[in-house]
């Protein structure tokens, strides 16, 4: 075997323990009915903020823990620790996506019996994390308006695995050369059935629906 | 030698195979007297867009040619094609990185005769790209305000392998809750040594002091 071919079986071999370790974590979730999301985007599109008005509105609702996914530091998992959810916090240093040993890792030390809705934030990385599964119940992608409208077309992966786009920051589209129309065009024709939902984590624009799809969601699950 | 050791041992294969090849691309540039850059950034913060504002200011003053790094699509090549600059566009597919191959290929259709200054768009990624040599003379990090004054904490080799950070979209500054100061103090942090530059493309800000970094790092590359 030629040294090109023999990376890419050992890639391989990579990908297929990762996605036999997802069936496990996939299993622990069917078993404790937890509703399981993998947050992907791009850095600095608000995931963190969002996931904080989140918790805040999902408090009473329904039973929620985080897995905080970053190169480095634990800033964003302490700003998920001070809304009182459990959450841990994975740094992956060299790697630019989560996989699923650290998801299954990560589930020793949260109280997954009480828990019902379980958010994953992935490294800020539109690339990688688009094809690693995880375990999830479904992928979502945001998107911040400041990034333009060519990014499904772009990073189309992330947006045909996902079942969700949500619009982050729309609260600058007045500021903004931004054509959300053709964005959502763009984002349509690599997955048609992609829900979408615009937010804004500070005017609280589209939080409500965002709540209403994961209680949907969650909910479901539980039947 | 178990499954875990043979993995890093063949990422460290590719490794090693990537930067024998990216020596042999600096000894191009060396011999060409190409002075080369290797941008690096989140998807969105405006590559691209500050691209064509460099290529326009810097027509007439030193023969440039670009790279274009896309997962997938040519719209950036054809963006840039529009200035008249000589460009090549590499999609990376499943990869969320260029790598000194593609580099290496890539000048078989580039009149490397003429070229002083080659600017290397990489994908949209502040992790992989961080790490990878493309035999480059530097990298260069941009970030958009609208990421958040945390990124150089959260993604710290993009920062400290980089000799530039360019700040981009300042003119969205008044409308969010971005404190540059601190910014500027991580990057710092990570990186004393870093040059930081504001820019706007679209006001044109900082854009004079970014050609003038340019023309200075290529020029002197050929005394």
């Amino acid at each position: 075997m030629d040294k090109h071919l023999a990376v890419i079986q050992i890639e391989e071999n990579v990908r297929q323990e990762n996605n036999q370790v997802a069936c496990e974590v996939r299993d622990i979730f069917k078993k404790h009915e937890i509703y399981a999301v993998n947050l992907i985007s791009s850095p600095g599109s608000g995931k963190t903020t969002l996931l904080v008005e989140t918790l805040k509105s999902l408090k009473g609702l329904i039973p929620c823990a985080v897995i905080e996914g970053d190169q480095q530091t634990s800033n964003d998992a302490q700003r998920i620790a001070e809304t009182g959810v459990p959450v841990v916090q994975v740094n992956t240093l060299q790697s630019c996506h989560l996989n699923a040993l650290q998801i299954k890792k990560s589930l020793e030390y949260l109280p997954v019996d009480k828990i019902r809705l379980l958010l994953i934030e992935n490294v800020g990385n539109l690339v990688c994390p688009a094809s690693m599964d995880l375990g999830e119940n479904e992928k979502i992608v945001l998107m911040s308006v400041t990034e333009g409208e060519d990014k499904p077309s772009k990073y189309p992966l992330a947006f045909l695995n996902s079942q969700l786009l949500i619009l982050t920051k729309v609260d600058l589209l007045p500021y903004l050369r931004f054509d959300k129309e053709l964005c959502e065009i763009n984002a349509r024709k690599i997955n048609s059935n992609l829900e979408i939902i615009e937010t804004c984590s500070y005017t609280r624009e589209g939080i409500s629906a965002w709540i209403d799809y994961l209680l949907l969601k969650a909910g479901s699950n539980s039947l």
